[in-house]
């Protein structure tokens, strides 16, 4: 079964991203101009590794195992195994990152990218996506049963890092028997995992595509993350992480949540989206909002139906913690790297500004990189990582390209057709 | 009693707000380059109106009465009565803004720019202070007793506006028989009052000091604000607002205020201050943090015993609710304003930006009002209001030297010596 790519409502409702659908690209959206279409139905796979004693040993000491890899692929592993890509996912993501599940209407999270013609073409990539390490999605977690007691782990799961999540990866990636993978591409915590990939697997990719994202979190970053957290362990039903058979803390993750919300907008984007309330409208009292406060209520309250709240503050912890050059100077770090690196970042993106891809393009170019970078002008705010879809296309595809005629990885009549 | 100026580290603890020492303005605190006093120990006085059956009728329509305004003055009121300031407070402010109480080894919060040689000079001025309508420091607000059911308020307190607000303040002018104030000053929610006193009472007031702040809210400033709010109702001890006699939603109110000092703080003002943790310190749970994460924790539970919840959503709603134009053309609304006008931004504030304030420059110009604008170069984020003190006083000493100058308020030879 192929499925047309849906409507515009859905990214709202799948990415809970903000949307207006008047500055939307084209791209798989205008029939009459690209039609790309879906990768169908799709399943979610599960892969067990680090089974006792053979324990995963994590960065900071401590084993775990054994653990459970949610994944799901798209398109076909050549012969010589040689087209896989590796997505990565943000905070809030998944496995599903494409196609629809049976009975689904609403397709995954990075629809609009993956896909027959799309900038991660299934027609000649492989395209791997997992949930990460610490998630609730599938993979293991905290809310998982810990073997040793027979309950959920809550707190008692260990600390985790991006690390950590990417070795996971790694083991994934092994056991499809991948020697190397022709990229690996995220945005925000995505992109880190990029950047973890890059320096820790050098060997193991030919390229990353590292968007909207930070060699390290900033103090301002890691304020708002830790206000989150500090809302979702107030929340009395939170029991120290304790909750599994009783009530979520809900209302801590909404409000979690709604900080996430406001800094992934820009000024621009939440202007247009909500405008304003006109100044002779009758003032009310606390139980319900403006616009703003209803969307940013709503999101919230939609949120905690999907979400975690401990793999919110374990994710959160794991992102907050990362520095890719762990203390030493980032270029003297990227002197390893192989690959080729793609830096993509957008203008109004407050919470993970251009100075902070910059940054990781300025070491790059110091460490004799192969690095392109572009700075994507876009009023979405943080959110244009995965609304931005058809520069982001443009860009994306070029890239892939030229890494794959270097490669191999594709024929060069395939790669052809997409040069722009 | 006279006590010179306190230690910096006392900006931090009344105020809170982030210091960084080293960039200090000297003014008040250089002992060889210029020794400014306090005005002393002083006292707050309370004035009583709108007693029943004149109460006031507040914007929404709704009556409030009886109303008490705590205050206090510095200076003295000249045989004219013409060199009366009104000090407008920011959100979590108070009538306390100079001097000290008696005991206390902190002085008000804005005891830099308020005394005998300040820039609102206490030799020359006489400054007024006021507890707004709606707070908790001793002005009427949810937390007093409701004369008619002999209990506190909580949710049965009327709505406000800052046009309640600036309508309390002039009871008290009124009743200090004050018929044109010299001045009105005050930054952010103070910047507010002094735009509605512009515009509502334009004969009431020969010049306006509007730091930091904007006509309205955008959907970003009401959006950190709503999630405050439902942080305090997400609080179980909130109890719908009627949580006096038990316990106070202080974890609700502790998150508002560790999302309104992120916001107040630059990204710059933040790494200063708190510079980050090395890459390979050991990870950690939940239960304490980095720097930053113990700093914005302590100043949320630090602001629990001097804030009261309600009075934080009542006047974050009566904030994002305002619009200083009512949704006419903002100059159409300036054509009344007969003051002078000084308008200050700052150059990292990101939560009131310098474009916030540079829409009400412009409008002041078209409606033809004197009008005089600085965007001072800054570091501290929105804090600089209270931080930026040099800077501040040569351009309010300046300007109120100007407007006295005109109005008569002091000798040409006092004025002459301030001159910059």
């Amino acid at each position: 079964m192929r499925v047309l790519s849906p409507m515009l409502k859905k990214i709202d409702e799948v990415t809970e991203v903000s949307q207006i659908s008047q500055h939307a690209g084209p791209l798989g959206r205008n029939p009459d101009k690209n039609i790309c279409e879906s990768v169908g139905v799709v399943e979610t796979n599960y892969f067990h590794f680090a089974l006792p004693p053979n324990e995963l040993t994590l960065e900071n000491g401590e084993k775990l195992g054994p653990i459970t890899v949610a994944y799901e692929t798209y398109g076909e592993l050549n012969d010589q195994r040689s087209n896989a890509i590796l997505i990565l996912h943000a905070l809030s993501g998944d496995a599903h990152a494409a196609g629809f599940h049976e009975g689904d209407e609403k397709p995954g999270w990075w629809d609009d990218m993956i896909g027959p013609g799309k900038a991660f073409d299934t027609n000649k990539y492989f395209v791997i996506c997992s949930n990460v390490l610490g998630g609730c999605k599938g993979s293991t977690g905290p809310s998982s049963v810990n073997p040793k007691t027979g309950k959920k782990y809550g707190l008692d799961f260990p600390i985790i890092s991006i690390s950590d999540i990417v070795n996971v990866q790694k083991g994934l990636i092994d056991s499809l028997k991948i020697d190397q993978l022709l990229s690996v591409a995220g945005g925000s915590m995505g992109g880190m995992q990029a950047l973890e990939w890059l320096t820790a697997y050098p060997d193991k990719l030919k390229s990353a595509i590292v968007i909207a994202t930070a060699v390290k979190h900033s103090p301002q970053q890691i304020a708002f993350h830790e206000v989150g957290r500090q809302a979702i362990m107030a929340d009395p039903h939170w029991e120290n992480g304790h909750y599994y058979g009783g009530l979520p803390p809900a209302k801590g993750l909404s409000v979690a949540r709604m900080i996430g919300h406001i800094t992934y907008m820009s000024e621009v984007s939440m202007a247009e989206k909500f405008g304003r309330r006109s100044g002779d409208e009758q003032p009310h009292k606390f139980s319900a909002g403006s616009e703003v406060e209803d969307y940013l209520s709503n999101r919230g309250n939609h949120f905690v139906k999907r979400f975690d709240a401990n793999s919110y503050l374990y994710i959160t912890r794991a992102i907050d913690s990362f520095d890719v050059s762990r203390g030493k100077n980032l270029y003297d770090v990227f002197k390893v790297v192989k690959a080729k690196v793609l830096v993509l970042a957008f203008k109004s993106d407050w919470l993970y500004p251009a100075s902070q891809s910059l940054e990781i393009v300025r070491a790059c170019k110091l460490a004799g990189i192969d690095t392109t970078y572009c700075e994507i002008d876009s009023t979405y705010g943080h959110d244009a990582f995965l609304l931005e879809v058809e520069e982001e296309t443009h860009l994306v595809k070029y890239f892939l390209q030229r890494v794959s005629l270097d490669n191999g990885a594709t024929g060069v009549h395939q790669a052809l057709q997409y040069e722009i």
